[in-house]
């Protein structure tokens, strides 16, 4: 069902609009574009006061053989998935009683939303990702909750590969299956479907053509009011780069292909066309969500690997708390990222994941961060608290103090952030104390071989069993009862010791000594 | 289940926790509180470097006859709620199979929460409400959806009245039931249970007796750090007055008993006794939740009612947006009112009430408002967006919209906000242009009769049916589509038309002429 038609759009708004019609020419000096009518082959010329680009992105078909093989599909449109469900249907028929494969390249958004669906439908489910972790736009720890999630769905996870060449499956009777080849060499089983999940590009070769400037990337370049630089010629949506107003530099630009800044992108230039607004465009943050099975994922801003690669400083908190308060049932856990800078308080960006209250914690945090707030802006913060829906400290404000208790230099910590536990551990004097109870230890297992126990209750009577001098990394099993530990060891003079940010909820059984690492 | 006891707290933290222990004198010139241990009747004197009351407010119980009787709760705490179970056990097993009558004497927050408790346990309820709508801290029309819930729950609603007396029911066997007169004169049915929801006062008298200001409503008087005038004295939580960060006056202040803000109190004042962190509180903003049956109803800020109390510019905008986007299965409306300045785009407050997503676009709202954002702010603010969470337009960007255009002069509006609809409707000239489409008015039934009726596809070919000069509102089904037509009559020259905000989905048909009122 279509929101509206051109027929409803005549009527209400008086526009004049052509379905099934494409812009194969633009010419800037006598300010028209030639459109050709899709079905008949004829072209109009059609001239213009003002043209606004939102010609939007397309999937990504990387230039491999047999990317053109049947079978295999990107998603755009409604028109690219009733040919999906009509293939599945097709091969489904064909196939009777054995189960369809399909090939899911690429690990994003649409990949993952694709993956649930296919399965939904009886598939088996390859995804192949280039990267070491599904998800990029999440850091890896975060990442892992999810594929942990593919995998016990059955889905075959394949990360740190990349599709090489699609071919002919010789093992099938059926020409249109493919065998999938990957850079390690691999080759997947014969599937009926591959499906390209692999990111969008700009299809600006056209646009760049007509002499309106584009970026190497195909990006149209527009100003912050959305203008290009050729006069009466506008842009805007997953075709064009915007500002990243998380960076210092004002003039640093990234592409980020959501709808809500499409939409908002698209009211600003009808204001700055028709009113003469001159309304500037603040930069995208990259807030975004997606669902997979029962969990939500939902991040905003920058992510440890970007900072990482601008040389920026940052500082990672992570916090476990629960979708609303313990004591009322229905509450989930929330796995929360909070990552600042540690010398201004400046939040970089945010990550969650679980399967309530997950993205209305990351869009409080969005809103901070377009509001110019800091971490200790965050652990003040006022937000609703009902029994069923909250908590007194919600989870923004937990990881608002864990924050602000780094920043404020009440704790240090080792954990994904500027000092990892990886790192330290090469240092095979540094000891594990872990502060949960001995029947939490039992239930799940120490962290990590050689960790010592003192349960955080005693260790103000049993502190003589630890080295004033020694260096300790202080865990529990979501770090709040650490960061106890930690204090209370700082007050008696303990100078060598770190509070490990997530603990065991973030960790688990991940801890090594390099020494032990096969 | 208790979060600590007083031997884990020694334990972890080294603290002196007495329980069931009163402190009944302080003297801050020794600086010292007596303190009478509950059980025992022994006193104790305690010595104190820094003082923090954290007392809490009680119930308010009207000073009423038969405000005693047996079967009048109130409910504080967790012995409270365990005595009520316990009546209610006992009353039920007395009845048999006649049905426990309840009377709540309040409707707000916890009174609402008992009533939904009250229904599970098979009683019939009646709530009273001084006020003429339940559910103060939300504007009446907000109030209104609330209220048919409850009554659809089969809950009999009272409001405009108030419990004059509780007098012992003589219609009834039972010496302890109890028949409540009204302020009216109108007598309820006998009944076997009293529920006071009237509200919370603190109870300061000791500590105005040891010489700490408190305000003329028992409200300790504290500074911006949360200290008393009284050296080493400290206040938090439910007790104190906070300042009101909404108002051009930094020095007005309101009480607003909420747990989130008390726990962060508690948080800086212990930061200021032991950190010297001087930190300072920036007030209450009043972000609040109920859930209430299957409705969530959550607000922040100021309300119509405090605005006009306190003589401050105001408009309002209602928009009834669908918690997520519309295609995908399961969407729950929210009906959503913000409230703002139009001279300035400041903020004052929202208000939502719906199934889903309810709290979250006010938790948007609230931190946008500690942001200092203005309205236009929330026209553009990017949230998460994916089918299953939300909008490309997420319902806080279409209020932002909506109020957007009013501050710009966009639109004119009449509803509940400066210019009033009742009051419009006053001008016999003013006629209803209702721009749905017949089938819709059809299932409905006509917003007012004598509404005019030309779909908004249609305006445009009809405009000769209209005048001109003549003074039309203009409404549709939420007030989106009445936009679109007060844009298009504007162009054509109309002088004197409105939009309503809000349109049907908030007005319904309760509007009337004036003469049309019996």
């Amino acid at each position: 069902m279509s929101v509206q038609t051109p027929q409803s759009l005549r009527a209400r708004l008086n526009l004049d609009v052509r379905v099934n019609t494409r812009v194969v020419k633009i010419d800037t000096a006598k300010k028209n574009v030639t459109a050709r009518d899709e079905s008949t082959g004829a072209e109009a010329v059609i001239s213009y006061d003002e043209l606004v680009l939102a010609v939007g992105a397309e999937p990504f078909k990387p230039p491999i053989p047999g990317i053109d093989r049947p079978g295999n599909f990107a998603l755009r449109n409604l028109q690219d998935m009733d040919s999906i469900v009509g293939w599945i249907d097709k091969k489904q028929k064909a196939l009777k009683d054995e189960k369809m494969h399909c090939i899911v390249a690429g690990a994003g958004f649409v990949g993952l939303e694709m993956v649930e669906q296919l399965l939904r439908r009886n598939m088996t489910v390859f995804v192949v990702e280039m990267m070491p972790q599904i998800l990029g736009p999440l850091d890896p720890e975060m990442a892992a909750i999810l594929e942990r999630d593919l995998v016990d769905a059955g889905v075959n996870v394949v990360t740190g590969d990349a599709i090489k060449e699609i071919r002919q499956a010789v093992a099938s009777s059926d020409p249109e299956a493919s065998e999938v080849v990957l850079g390690s060499g691999r080759v997947l089983p014969p599937s009926q479907m591959v499906i390209l999940g692999l990111g969008v590009r700009p299809d600006t070769k056209m646009i760049a053509d007509a002499g309106i400037p584009c970026t190497p990337r195909g990006h149209i370049v527009v100003d912050d009011e959305m203008k290009t630089s050729v006069a009466n010629v506008w842009a805007v949506g997953d075709a064009i780069e915007v500002n990243n107003p998380m960076l210092p530099d004002p003039e640093e630009r990234w592409a980020v292909p959501l709808a809500g800044p499409a939409n908002r992108q698209g009211r600003m230039v009808a204001d700055n066309i028709f009113l003469n607004a001159k309304r500037k465009y603040k930069g995208t943050y990259g807030a975004s969500v997606v669902r997979m099975f029962k969990n939500i994922a939902s991040c905003v801003g920058m992510n440890e690997k970007m900072l990482k690669a601008k040389g920026l400083p940052f500082e990672s908190v992570h916090v476990h708390p629960g979708s609303h308060a313990g004591y009322f049932p229905g509450a989930k856990a929330i796995n929360f990222k909070l990552i600042f800078n540690p010398q201004t308080g400046q939040i970089w960006g945010a990550q969650a994941v679980g399967e309530d209250g997950v993205e209305k914690r990351i869009d409080v945090i969005a809103t901070a961060m377009q509001g110019g707030m800091l971490v200790e802006d965050l652990a003040n913060l006022e937000l609703c608290y009902a029994p069923p829906v909250g908590s007194a400290k919600d989870p923004v404000n937990m990881a608002g103090m864990a924050a602000q208790n780094l920043v404020e230099g009440l704790v240090t910590q080792v954990g994904t952030g500027a000092r990892t536990i990886q790192e330290l551990l090469k240092d095979p004097q540094v000891k594990i104390l872990d502060v949960r109870n001995p029947s939490e230890i039992e239930a799940t297992g120490p962290i990590m071989e050689g960790a010592i126990n003192i349960p955080l209750n005693d260790i103000r009577s049993r502190i003589d069993e630890l080295d004033k001098d020694g260096k300790y990394v202080i865990t529990c099993l979501s770090g709040q009862r650490g960061y106890y530990a930690y204090r209370t060891l700082k007050q008696k003079g303990f100078k060598h010791i770190d509070n490990l940010s997530g603990a065991y909820k973030t960790w688990g059984h991940t801890l090594t000594r390099p020494s032990d690492a096969k």
